[in-house]
């Protein structure tokens, strides 16, 4: 099956289109004003020179890119000819910019244009150049302007010059992994076979021996064998088909790992897909917080070890999990089962747009799973990789719902929306309505342009215990048509048929595996993919860990439409430990804390911090 | 009342004895081997010059102090000729290496002879000043031999010609604290008062602004205005009278602490302990591990907010505890009160000796309240603080048992010994014959020389809940004579009475406050005053927070000759998380855990490390 992109899409979705609106009107604005403010852009033109802005950084063109990716994306469904010209107006900086053998890379060409290509281990050269080829494709999937791309052609075509496993050229891959998936976008509008075989390149050539890096750092006059790096890091410690743990900076790992599937489908590669296979399921089983956040370290940006869930000190970057939906996506095309699009729909519904406010101009670039107050958004980093990934991921969500098969219709996410798909060689129309993720019913209708058969698979979320269905009002059994997590339904469809998929949402109590030895015996709230946490504001009772919820206690949900943008909350009756009843004087002692009955309220998990600062809890103690 | 030196008492205690001739045997020469092998005494020898040993610290004569001082201890229980050679030995360096003008730091005169007083802030030069101090003290006290003494009183003499209010002085203070009351031991032993003034000028001018520290900065040439060092870390961020909260670098702290007592004692100023006893509220009541272990964060060595005790992670230096043990038993002399008496007793049989290995010769730099099972004593530190400091304390415990006064005698510590104490005009001999910690009888016989009427004090710690009494074998009311947390016992005393004091000691279960966030809602099992905790070795259910202890389980204390030297264990029926039950692809799931029951054996928490490697917890989750 092959993904169906966002141009083809209409999203008409209640909780996705006011998301896309608030981030073509205010994300994507702010963004610009601090692109401008920074200098980001004025670095592009001809009379900035190295030292007009003391904060330059080595990868500030990826965030432009960025957001001209996101922009593109955004023009599609909201038209906006400010922000086109703007993007015009930086596209032809970025053409004056371009050196006469097609280099271009803000920071080299004016900051230390002799050091070109001397250090790829740091110093996110073809990380940058990756991050403007996505961003050209998408313009000109868009818009059909060609001139971006066309840059960037020039571009990868001199990089190919640079990089190979040809005498004369260099054996060396990016220490920030991202150019391989771009290469292969670039391939797929271009067809330009050198492009694909330049990704794979890059994935085949990483891990080495003798190792690229450290031959680098020879020729810089460093000595490697001093204070050897830690490979891991960039996941280049091994050859990339020899991996099975996901280490290291967790948004490298994502982006090596989405560009490995792609190159293992384009080049029918079944090597780079088990590996990833096995990354994954180590990852998602042993590595990924609730939250569908990853990298539980702020040390490294990443990984740690096995069941490793701090909660107050989480990393969780918004732009790991936002990498995590892409590797995710496309690891769903290959494999068809359900246990991708879950992991997706966890991250999207949860971890990755927890990194935004709901006013659209606030950011968390890391997301804990607990907080005493002082954790809040800010309106923009020095090191801004995460507020234009997550504005790309929401400008582009309508390209995770839907693939296409020669004889299949896929549906992965629910989101209310409608596209044309290519199936049983003729065009499907199929419209999803529904009011997910607050109610359990979502309806497709499906309407080929005359009678076709072939097999429609939606995906049934593992969360759900007791999924039904209607297909034409008549109820089917789901669990007999299930083959791995999506209901197969083989038939003769018609147009006017309609399927009707209920996936019941109760509040779920969740329990963390007994291995996870900091969130073992606790319990975290969910209903549907929706996860739970507990804010100060509506629980007054700091800390929260002195909360503890009732095995036989009942939770509601009710549906608060004036509160954060209209969101499902929870409501039971928990135990709270009393402080009344504590000598101030006593640190510990011999009589246990009593505890009285309060009533809680959770609040999803994505919407906290857009209130009243406070404590937050995610997993709360048990009582039984 | 005045504290009875550890060379007027006798220790013939099983649980302290065997420690201290551990200490003899071993950890002094092994101390010894590894001040010569680093090189730390040679650099005492004229030859020896800068770059001899690339390791060279700044604070290497404090390293060779300490062991000076535990030697001098130690020699007055366990005579031996070889210990005072090697001391004799490097006092006779120090006597080669001591400046025309009084001067003495081996750092300083062979490595940066120019650089003298220039950096008190961050170079220890004072702090090793001080443990030499202390060093010639009690090696004078022991031996009686003069010659350390009179070589730092040139050099103390020197330090007060350089420091001090008046006209042309220096008007700095040590930026690591311990000079203070190192000073007034000099003092109290040569009765020369300027030594006690200097003492004092260092407390008083400490935190003064303009700031001592910006000064030197600015005359080494370096701004302060540019990167403000944090001056909590060294408790010179406001005089200290006007300090409330403890904070910074946790040593530092309990030494500056430690000298204020002193300073306030001998110079009458009730002004500097009730800094001191606002101080030890905050400490013990909001930043104290129920180990005794203190300073949270190994960040800056120390203190981070109320309430925060991360376990995993918990710094709890091994000096800190032990200065939170020199500091408490000042304060008690003050107030006679069983908080501090209590708290030094915590420390003593926890926090502290978890410092040191029951084989003498491996120490703990950080104590941890859990594990993962990669924490593991040392050999040697390159920054070997802890091994002497544990070192010193074992060889003078017997110090921090008695006190007296002219119509009182005091008990703060239950420690098999005796002593002859000056009470009401004579000598009263006092044996306490117990076999504390693991036994709740402690026998007082008192034997005055005639019959004389004088009070004498029992601690009654507040972890008893039930204490009773026989005074010559007649059952006597405690709670009625309770005074500040000691039974005051107030007769005519005839040689041949005796005081039983019953303590008992029942299996606790000791509960955090609600307001410990990390901790609350757990439990940790104590007897007496040992705190224990579960081993990997015995409990093999990693990670051991899959453990749960019923609130309505039994609990046995059973003493095992065998394990550890002879401890007490405790045994009793846990519940454990299945881990079979878990499909080990779900990191969350729906269902909760199974539990089943499995004995617990739980280990004095100071015992811990001293077998296999394994995963090691204080703090249990409960179930009730």
């Amino acid at each position: 099956m092959k993904p169906v992109s966002f141009h083809r899409v209409q999203v008409t979705d209640n909780f996705w289109k006011p998301r896309m609106e608030t981030n073509s009107k205010t994300t994507l604005k702010i963004q610009y004003k601090h692109l401008k403010e920074t200098g980001r852009i004025d670095s592009l033109e001809p009379e900035y020179k190295k030292g007009d802005r003391e904060a330059h950084h080595i990868f500030w063109d990826s965030d432009i890119a960025k957001w001209i990716e996101s922009g593109s994306y955004s023009l599609h469904y909201f038209p906006d000819e400010e922000l086109e010209e703007q993007i015009d107006d930086v596209i032809d900086k970025y053409a004056r910019l371009q050196l006469e053998d097609g280099y271009l890379n803000s920071w080299y060409i004016k900051v230390e244009p002799e050091k070109r290509w001397t250090n790829l281990r740091d110093n996110h050269e073809l990380y940058c150049a990756g991050h403007l080829m996505e961003a050209a494709v998408a313009y000109y999937q868009v818009t059909g302007k060609k001139r971006f791309l066309d840059i960037m052609c020039r571009y990868a075509d001199h990089i190919d010059s640079v990089f190979g496993p040809e005498e004369g050229k260099k054996r060396g891959y990016p220490g920030h992994e991202e150019i391989e998936l771009a290469l292969v976008k670039l391939y797929q509008v271009t067809n330009n076979e050198r492009y694909l075989n330049l990704a794979k390149f890059f994935i085949d050539e990483r891990g080495a021996q003798p190792h690229y890096y450290d031959q680098e750092a020879l020729e810089r006059g460093e000595n490697p064998e001093r204070r050897r790096p830690n490979y891991e890091y960039s996941q280049s410690h091994l050859p990339v088909r020899e991996q099975n743990v996901v280490v290291g900076h967790a948004v490298r790992a994502m982006y090596l790992y989405s560009g490995m599937v792609d190159v293992g489908i384009e080049t029918n590669d079944p090597t780079l897909l088990e590996a990833c296979s096995t990354l994954w399921d180590n990852l998602t089983q042993k590595r990924m917080y609730i939250t569908g956040g990853i990298g539980a370290s702020n040390l490294n940006e990443g990984f740690t070890f096995d069941y490793d869930f701090p909660e107050e000190t989480s990393y969780c970057e918004t732009c790991a999990s936002v990498g995590l939906i892409f590797w995710g996506h496309r690891m769903l095309q290959y494999y068809g089962d359900n246990k991708y699009g879950d992991v997706v729909e966890r991250a999207l519904f949860n971890g990755a747009i927890s990194g935004i406010s709901l006013s659209g101009d606030r950011f968390f670039y890391a997301n804990p799973l607990a907080s005493l107050g002082h954790r809040h958004r800010s309106e923009w980093f020095g090191c801004a990789c995460c507020p234009p990934n997550i504005s790309r991921l929401i400008a582009s969500v309508g390209g995770y719902i839907y693939s296409e098969a020669d004889d299949s219709a896929w549906v992965h996410q629910f989101i209310q929306s409608s596209t044309e798909l290519n199936v049983a060689s003729q065009k499907v129309h199929i419209e999803q309505r529904t009011n997910y993720p607050w109610s359990d019913k979502i309806t497709f209708f499906i309407n080929p342009e005359r009678p076709a058969k072939f097999t429609l698979y939606l995906r049934v979320p593992s969360w759900t215990r007791s999924p039904f269905m209607y297909i034409n009002g008549e109820m089917t059994d789901v669990y007999g048509l299930l083959d791995k997590g999506y209901v197969k339904i083989e038939r003769t469809w018609s147009p006017g048929d309609s399927v009707e998929l209920i996936l019941p949402m109760p509040v779920e109590r969740i329990w963390a595996t007994p291995f996870a030895r900091l969130t073992n015996g606790r319990i975290a709230l969910q209903r549907g993919p929706i996860v739970y946490c507990l804010e100060e504001v509506d629980n007054p009772y700091t800390p929260l860990s002195r909360l503890s919820l009732p095995r036989s206690s009942k939770l509601t949900a009710t549906f608060e439409e004036d509160l954060l943008g209209g969101v499902m909350t929870i409501k039971g009756l928990a135990d709270v430990m009393e402080t009344d009843d504590w000598d101030a004087n006593e640190p510990y002692r011999l009589r246990h804390p009593i505890v009285k009955p309060v009533t809680i309220k959770a609040i999803p998990y994505y919407a906290w911090d857009n209130r009243e600062p406070g404590h937050m809890i995610v997993w709360l103690r048990e009582t039984f």
